[in-house]
């Protein structure tokens, strides 16, 4: 028995059969074959196969997923069914009587490395669907097994290097029972995956896929960030036991799904989550929000080709508000660069993407961008209660320019007879150290403040949260963070507006008290725990928590203020 | 007449013929000669005039920048002398009967080539000196001139796309009256080493190459940011007369080199240079300067193929504090990472390096290299006034970390009976924001801040300072600098401490007035700032400059602090 020792992405226990999720060895020979008509038959089983494959996968990740994540697959069907590349497969088999996966890697290679050189993000992505499809048919040509996800059919636990955004699309979560990876931390995109999608996860174990053969039993730990392999039945018994005991405070917590979040002395704050796309809402709603504190609407304009147009996103953002019903839903405007790149807006590289040219700065230069994604946000406001902020301010200047952009596109609209709202709030992302030093001077101009945990962390400790490294300097309660955190909330209060977070640190068992202490007024977090928060907030005084401010904000170390949290708040 | 407008990156005028620094094109042809001796001949006849123009590049560098920088020239004419590739040079010519320039780059390209796929920056960098000199010789051969700044002998300004330090390193200030450049900017590289060269510079002007053509008369107005092309004889009189006013002017800042630095109503700051070599001190010292607030000592870890020795880095940190006598001496320890590399440390690459492994959170992992350059410094501190500061401190616990590691290192040398001062102030950086924020928690462990505007700004603004679509970003006067050096420098007092600033920002005529106001007590710049400086000092009174504290905190944006302080301190 061998256990690793990772980061809980994800709570909950998995108890299952490892299923690794690996590329297999394609590797292929060219032989002269004698029976020309038997091999194109082959040819042809191959593709019909990798068809029907395709077909489930397309459903059911139409069905898990939405119709978005299912296009990916729409496109590789069509591939398949695609004469230009089907025939020349053929023609070779006929006039060179070479082995079918021969020819269809012949075949493949000229068409990829001539949609390659062509300077046109569109067909490189299609080079990139040839040669997903021409995988997947070579495969079963070679009687090769290719990992799917999508068609795992028993319980299984997933071990793999990482996640990519087209894996989670295929997870089945009827039967995978959680994962465990080598690389990550608790903000990479798989660890936010797990959350939104429920599933167990440890992340960051360095070695999962050097260690975990398949089929062994392993047990993933994601309340601990243990991952057990070939576990003894007394263990199996014993996490049987822990599952069970987690299991039950589930259901303890989903009783509060209808209750408003409410401290010991009577407090309300607000429990708001984050999401993507219009199909997270529901997992919102059976969570218990109260809200939604972030809209990341660069979902809208990934994995495409090409900018989405104003109708589709007014679609989007209209569906969202009407699903929410009252309740506020925070929109962020377009947060793109950085580590978020869109191919088709082809930005130069950077040297430091996280400080270079992104969000609001690239929309105050590229205003048609902007102009349309607040045109489509106008539109959609009569349809529920729209809250518009804006990602990376740093300095004053920029958020009137923005708010100015925003007030121009709405008279317009208004001017042509459009029903656009008259209550949204107009607010900002606090998330450059800049903005929280001058909270006092933007709570005049904002109607909220929302602090983004991630960045603003990164900033204030000059560390790329994504960087190994460097990743002891990322501290949520280093008493610096604190302070911003406690100037913005002083600083919005005194003008008599609200402050909210929305990064990681505001779904945080150790944080939670902290921020209430403070005197934040909108947490909003993985929908996923929000249950688990109004929980513990059920158990907080407020008075108690502001009692500590002071103290903990003339710390000088994170070791201390934690371990002062853990005492005075008894977490363990 | 056609002009441009860029950065003026070092002050003065210069009115001469352009001289336009740029490769050549070397193009090689195969030849069948006839005459093999005659083209040994030519090829020997090559080699000499390389020498010749190596050994009058090399004793120039010798005189004009020291011993250091002259060496990668003497390892040039080692090449040349060497028979391992000039042989199999003559040897092609005798057996194949080809062109001499064609042997030779046949030749080269082998070693070249050989040496760099080894995995060994010695040999790689081997590779770099032949190809050099490789260029040379084959210039000469086909009479090609290649670009020698070291030997020009008429007066001229120097038109370019970019300085390198190899480039700068060759400029004899006798006959380069100025330089422009098409990229770059206050903080680069080429602008940094006009002003400690004291040639007049413009850059960042995009297109001085594309516009301006070899022989026509140029001037460069560093004060303004102008470059005039061509100008009639009315424009070349008027700035020759704005040149005499300025030459006057400095005739003038010279009469206060050994004046202290005193304000109108008698309130003294000290006045300090940024240095980065023991060559640095000759211009410290005619230029006045109170101490040296900055010696930055990774260029003794740069351009060499392995780390440097104890002693060798003793014998730079005894010489600069003997030549500098009493005057203080402001040691930071080694800042390398970032867009600094040392490429036998063999680094990973990183997405953000401004965000990465770099400085004393190297320092910290990497103990042996922060423990030799402690005992260097610790050990050379009995020959003048030492004091030591860390680079990058983003937590109370780094600063606790790197002060034990000093004082161990100490214990430990005068336990074996070396002598050590016993007065060494011990201080830190103030450049990521987390510390400004925490600035009274720090001052209560440090003897001494000193902030670093440079990445102050790039981590408070989140805008890289290399990035020119994010340059609009860095502002040294907006309101949320102003007010983390107000804290740093209040924290600091309250602790009976005193607090520095070492950035650009530190030496310029707008912050001046601003930073007396917040009670700096030490400015350190570039050598050739603190005579004007000084000059403005004595002219302003310190309690005027204290009065519109409050005021400038309370601004909101850059543009209005700077109207404000130009318009109350009369600054053009």
């Amino acid at each position: 028995m061998n256990n690793l020792k990772g980061i809980g992405a994800s709570a909950g226990i998995a108890i299952a059969k490892a299923y690794r999720l690996e590329e297999p060895a394609l590797n292929i020979e060219q032989k002269t074959i004698a029976d020309k008509e038997a091999e194109k038959q082959r040819f042809d089983d191959a593709i019909n196969k990798s068809k029907s494959e395709l077909e489930k996968i397309k459903d059911h990740a139409n069905r898990e997923l939405g119709a978005d994540k299912a296009e990916i697959f729409a496109a590789h069907l069509l591939v398949l069914s695609d004469p230009e590349l089907l025939n020349p497969v053929v023609d070779k088999i006929n006039a060179e009587g070479v082995n079918a996966e021969f020819a269809m890697k012949e075949t493949a290679d000229m068409f990829v490395s001539m949609f390659e050189s062509m300077d046109n993000e569109y067909m490189k992505e299609r080079a990139a669907d040839i040669r997903d499809v021409t995988k997947r048919v070579i495969a079963h040509l070679l009687g090769v097994q290719i990992p799917n996800p999508s068609l795992i059919s028993e319980e299984v636990v997933i071990i793999a290097e990482d996640l990519t955004p087209s894996d989670t699309a295929q997870l089945n979560r009827q039967y995978v029972k959680g994962f465990t990876t080598d690389i990550g931390g608790r903000t990479s995109h798989s660890a936010i995956m797990a959350r939104s999608m429920e599933i167990p996860a440890v992340v960051g174990t360095k070695q999962a896929t050097s260690t975990i053969e398949n089929g062994v039993m392993v047990i993933v730990d994601g309340l601990d960030g243990d991952v057990i392999i070939d576990p003894s039945s007394d263990v199996i018994a014993q996490y049987e036991e822990k599952k069970a005991k987690y299991e039950a405070q589930k259901t303890e917590w989903a009783k509060l799904v209808n209750e408003p979040t409410v401290t010991s002395d009577g407090q309300h704050v607000e429990l708001a989550a984050n999401i993507g796309t219009p199909d997270d809402v529901k997992g919102v709603l059976e969570n218990g929000g109260e809200g939604v504190g972030l809209y990341r609407t660069e979902f809208l304009y990934m994995g495409r080709d090409q900018l989405p147009t104003e109708d589709e996103q007014y679609d989007a953002y209209k569906t969202v508000l009407e699903r929410m019903g009252d309740k506020p839903v925070v929109v962020r405007t377009l947060d793109i660069g950085g580590d978020k790149e869109l191919p088709y807006l082809h930005l130069p590289k950077e040297m430091n993407p996280f400080l270079g040219f992104r969000a609001i700065r690239l929309c105050l230069e590229e205003q048609e961008i902007f102009r349309t994604q607040l045109r489509a946000l106008l539109r959609a406001s009569s349809y529920g209660n729209l809250k518009i902020m804006f990602p990376m301010i740093a300095t004053v200047s920029e958020f009137r320019e923005a708010k100015a952009i925003l007030l121009e596109e709405k008279e317009k609209l208004v001017a042509n007879g459009v029903q656009v709202s008259d209550s949204i709030e107009i607010g900002m992302m606090v998330e450059i150290p800049s903005t929280a030093v001058m909270a006092d001077q933007f709570a005049k101009e904002v109607d909220f403040f929302s602090i983004g945990t991630n960045d603003l962390i990164q900033y204030t400790m000059a560390a790329d949260r994504m960087n190994e490294r460097v990743s002891y300097l990322y501290q949520p309660y280093n008493p610096a963070i604190l302070r911003l955190v406690s100037m913005v909330i002083d600083a919005a209060h005194k003008e008599g507006k609200w402050a909210g977070m929305c990064g990681e640190m505001a779904g945080d068992t150790i944080a939670t008290p902290l921020l209430l202490g403070l005197g934040l007024d909108e947490f909003s977090m993985s929908a996923t725990s929000i249950l688990p928060a109004r929980t513990q907030i059920k158990g907080l005084s407020k008075e108690k928590a502001q009692s500590i401010k002071e103290t903990v904000l003339s710390m000088s170390t994170t070791e201390e203020v934690v371990a002062f949290v853990k005492e005075t708040f008894q977490i363990d």
